[in-house]
This record gives C-alpha cells, sequence and structure tokens, in this order.
C-alpha cells in the first residue's frame, strides 16, 4: 500500500478538547471558515463563543453539541448539560444574562418519549434558572442503525456592552488564576456511573449554570480572563489561557479544589480530575489588587463557596504551564488522546 | 403485557416533518419549551425560528440539524445544505441579510478528513455566496457503533426593522400563492443517488440560498406570508401555511412547476413531487394586486427563473388545502410516516 492510499480519517481524539483538537481545528477547520471579525472575536480565536460588535453593543453567539451517554447521570441529565454549558460559555465570554438558547434534537428512533420528556423539562428548568428560555428548535429521528441515543445541539445568544467581552487571551503577568469550584466531578461521576462502580451516593456530575458566578466576579473586581474547563478539564483550560495570552501560568497542585468523592473515585478508575471535564465551574484570571475581594464574593455566592485561588500568571514560560507540587516545579503535559468518550 | 407496560416511543415519523411531528411537538415540546415572546415569534408557532423584538430592530434565529445521508449527493453535499438550509429559514422569516452562522459537528470517527475538508468547503463558499460567514463552532466525534456518517448543526441570526418579519400565519383570503421554481428535486434526486438508479444526469438536488429571491419579491410587492417547502415537500408547506393562517388554499395542481427529470424519477420510485423536501424554494404568499409584479421580479432573478403562481387563499374551507387538477377539486392529504429517512 502506497503512502498515498493511506488516507487520513477523524479519531476520537480529534474530538476531545486537546492537542490533535487544536491541530485539526487550525489545520481543517480555520483554513476555510471563520473570518476574522474586526473588533470582535471569530472563529480565528478559538475561544468559547464570537462576539459580534453591533454599534455600541456586542452580540455573543456560541453552540455546543453534547452526545453525553448515558443521558441521564448521577446529578444531571443531557439537557441540563445543553443549557448550563451553553450559558457558561456565553459567560466565558462575559454575556452574563443569556438573551435565547436554541435546541436541535436528534433523536435514534426507538428512544421512549418519556426519555425525551425527562430532558425537555430538564432544559426548561435549567433555563428558567437562568432567565432564559428556549425559542427555536428543530427534531430529527434517525434509525437504530445509524445513531445510538441523542444528539443535543444547543445554541446562544447573549449581549454586552461594546468592548466588555471576556476572553482567553486577557491575562497578563501578575494576574491571579481563580476556579469557582471542585474540578473533574462530571467526568468522574460519569465514568463511575457508565462503568457501573458502586461509589458514594455524593458523587455527582457538578452540572450547573455559572453565569451568575461571573457576574459576581465581575461586580467584585477587574476580570482579565475567562474560560470553562469543559473537555479535557483544568489542564486543557489553563494551556489554553497560557498559549492565547501568551503568558506563563504557575499552578499551586495543592490549591486545586477537588472534592474527597471525586478523588477517590478518580484513584479507582486511574483517572487525573485535572484532566477531566468540569460542567459547572469557571476559571478566571483577576487583577492581583483585586484577587482576595473577587474570591470572597464568588465564595459569597450559592455555588461559588468553594472557589479558590489557584496560581498566577508569570513572566517566563510563555505559553506553558508550570505545575507547582509543593515539593518542586514540573510542566504540565496535556495527556493526549481521548480518556472518555461521550462524556460531554 | 399491561398497557403501563408499553412505553411510546419515538418513530422516524415523529421526525418527518408532517402530522406525527406536529402532534410531537405541540404535546411534548411545547408543553415544556417556549415561552410566547411579546411582539415576537417564539417557538409556540411552530414556524421557521423566532424573532425576537430588540428596540426598533428584532433579532431573528433558526436551527436545524442536518443528517443527509449520503453527505456528498447530486447537486450539493452536507455542508451547502446545511448553510441554504439556515440562510433559507432566516429569509422565511424576512431576514434576508443573514448576520452569522454556527457550525456544530458531530463525526463518526474514521471517516477521511478529505469528507470534511469537502463539507466544510462548501460550507464556506455558499455563506460566501448569502456574504455571511460561519464564527463559531463545535466538534464531537463518536465511535463508529455510535454514530453512522455526520450530523450537522446550523444555526443562523439575522436581523429586520421591528415588525417587519414574514410568518406563515399571515396570508388572508384572495392572496396568492408563489413558489419560487420546480418542486420535489432534493428529495427525488437524494433516493435515486441512494438507490443507485442510473437517471439523467440532470437529477440535481435544487438545494441553494434563496434569501436573494425573498428580497426581490418584496421589493416588488407586498409579500403576506413565506414558508420553504423542506421536509414534507409542498405539501406540508401548503397544510402549514393553511392552518396558521386560518385560511382555506386551493392549489392548481396543473400550475406547480415539476422538472421533468425529478417527474420521471419519481414515477419509477413511486413518489409524488410535491410531498418531497426541497432545499432551494420558497413558497410565498403575495397580496392580490402585486402578484404579477412580485412574479415579474422573482423571474427576472437568477435562480427563480421558473417561478409560478400556483394558487390562491380562499374564505371557505379554512385550514384546509384543495387540490384542482382541472378536472375536479378534491382535499390534500397529506402521506403519513416517513419516505425518506436521512434526506435533509
Amino acid at each position: 500500500m502506497s503512502a498515498d492510499d493511506e488516507a487520513e480519517t477523524l479519531t476520537a481524539a480529534h474530538g476531545a478538547g486537546r492537542a490533535e483538537m487544536r491541530s485539526f481545528l487550525s489545520e481543517t477547520v480555520l483554513e476555510r471558515l471563520g473570518d476574522p471579525i474586526a473588533d470582535g472575536v471569530g472563529l480565528p480565536a478559538l475561544d468559547d463563543g464570537a462576539v459580534l460588535p453591533d454599534g455600541d453593543r456586542s452580540l455573543v453567539v456560541t453552540t455546543d453539541s453534547h452526545v453525553v451517554d448515558p443521558p441521564v447521570f448521577p446529578g444531571g441529565d443531557l439537557g441540563r448539560l445543553g443549557v448550563a454549558g451553553t450559558v457558561n460559555d456565553l459567560a466565558a465570554m462575559g454575556a452574563v444574562e443569556p438573551l435565547t438558547l436554541t435546541c436541535g434534537l436528534v433523536v435514534e428512533a426507538g428512544t421512549p418519549t418519556d426519555r425525551i420528556e425527562t430532558i425537555l423539562d430538564s432544559m426548561a428548568e435549567t433555563a428558567e434558572e437562568c432567565g432564559v428560555s428556549v425559542q427555536t428548535g428543530d427534531t430529527k429521528v434517525l434509525p437504530p442503525d445509524d445513531l445510538d441515543g441523542i444528539v443535543l445541539n444547543t445554541t446562544g445568544i447573549g449581549r454586552i456592552p461594546r468592548g466588555e467581552q471576556l476572553t482567553s487571551d486577557g491575562l497578563s503577568p501578575g494576574d491571579r488564576l481563580l476556579v469557582t469550584g471542585p474540578v473533574g466531578q462530571h467526568g468522574i461521576a460519569l465514568l463511575a456511573a457508565r462503568e457501573g462502580f458502586d461509589f458514594e451516593t455524593d458523587l455527582r456530575s457538578d452540572v450547573a449554570p455559572v453565569n451568575h458566578l461571573v457576574a459576581a466576579a465581575r461586580e467584585a473586581g477587574t476580570v482579565t480572563a475567562a474560560t470553562d474547563p469543559t473537555r479535557g478539564g483544568l489542564a486543557t483550560a489553563l494551556t489554553e489561557l497560557a498559549a492565547r495570552s501568551g503568558v506563563g501560568l504557575v499552578a499551586e497542585d495543592r490549591a486545586v479544589p477537588v472534592s474527597g468523592a471525586t478523588d477517590s473515585a478518580a484513584a479507582v478508575l486511574g483517572l487525573d480530575p485535572k484532566t477531566v471535564a468540569c460542567e459547572g465551574r469557571m476559571v478566571l484570571g483577576v487583577a492581583p489588587e483585586d484577587a482576595e475581594s473577587v474570591l470572597d464574593a464568588v465564595r459569597a455566592t450559592p455555588g461559588g463557596e468553594q472557589a479558590a485561588l489557584i496560581g498566577d500568571a508569570v513572566d517566563d514560560h510563555t505559553g506553558r504551564v508550570v505545575v507547582d507540587t509543593g515539593i518542586g516545579q514540573r510542566y504540565l503535559t496535556e495527556p493526549s488522546g481521548q480518556q472518555l468518550p461521550r462524556i460531554c
């Protein structure tokens, strides 16, 4: 077989949020789509959404397809995941008050109607938590041979005063890093449930909208960058913040909050909670002089009680993440490949 | 087995755009999602998109998941289908100049990268035809056991002066019905290709953006309603226009344009071209005094050369469609079930 016969194909790693996915996006997608947007944020930024200037305001738009399996899991379901994921992506771009949501459902024929009802109920409840509703949608049904389960696409639109977007490229040396709660719960809870492990009952996904935490943080001080640590978890979020902001990051390993249940289950599963998805957390960069007041404000807000400052942006190590374990420092190496298919 | 054990499930018919789908939407979806929008158009309207008033303008939003199989077909591909479908839904709501598009890809692992490249190239080209671009997106990769092929969600945003939306409930008795070109080509071309039939080479999908035809029509006269005849084809489009506008429609069977190639292939396949999807057509309601000038304007616009007036809104037969065959009249009965899975 000649080299010409070996067609390149997409693999699970291309959807896992890490290095392989970034190569695919920059080499295949950005070559074709995504004109830059003057004074805004387009596809080339590979951020959590787009920002389109419009007079003295900007529209913020984000989209996500959710394929989580099973669609109902400890602590949540596909409907809550879709709405929270989209609201959080809007919030990560600075749009803390979502304007509208869309719902694109693709369903395997034979799916019980009550399963769909559970998911729609959950979308409605989660949207109501955020003061938004689903206002347009589409449904397709595929034969069972063609699709296993459900694909839910949610797109969200928000609005901000022009120039007030949050992005992942805004960190300056000296900025502090804040995470709004314990990491890795969603991924570990999902995998544990899927593997049928009988862990403690408090091992539940963290899936939740956290736009109100971003709002509380910005009211209390200068937030310089934001991203939500979903695919690839905290490790990927920090890697992207460092690369896009062009700074080094030093993360204090022991400062990163991880719940006891997550930690135990992760050990059994052989996973690092810092490399698996959260669905109800945000990583923020904060101006150093405001770090304590922003931390206090987030902790005083429901859902932010366990927020923590976990590191700093620095002058050296440009584009890289240094993990300080307390007894030494090492560069963070993101795992490649995909640990957990259909986790979000 | 007791009645309680017989769980209801979703079937292919629930995604086919006809009566079963309308029941599913009104009984299952609208019970849960879709607050009405004051002075706008929300989910309860079950129209082609949502209209959200915003000062003296309105935002228009629409979403669609495309699952067409094969993803490259005579006359187009999944990428062109996604962009044209979304641009056309915006145009059907009156937003003839799309503002931005999103792209949510879900891909089967093992899909050749060049297949994805073809689809993305096509999205870019079709978007450029409409003066818009894709500005945010998301990619997920599923194992081959879980997905056959590709799911492409596209969401579009447009804007119109407040109150200038087109809807499918705007017909009044006396309005004329205009279709912008021959019907049924997409569905018939798809099925013929899939079945491996060796039809003439001019049997190609009509997939194309037609926002410019809606713009030309509105410049030439009063357009009172619009919808694009996709799932369920012209038959479903007319049924929905009649029901939502609360008028009767009389359609002249012999006035509906159907290409010779479509007609021959449909006969062999045992299908009626008026009941299968178009992906580059629009059905418009036009004020009677403007009907001829609107027809002339559409025909003078590239892509609209074969437009035709096909019927009228009438005082009686409220909510129903009467087909006038030239030798008699009968009520239109939509076929139930799904003729063509994964056609759009």
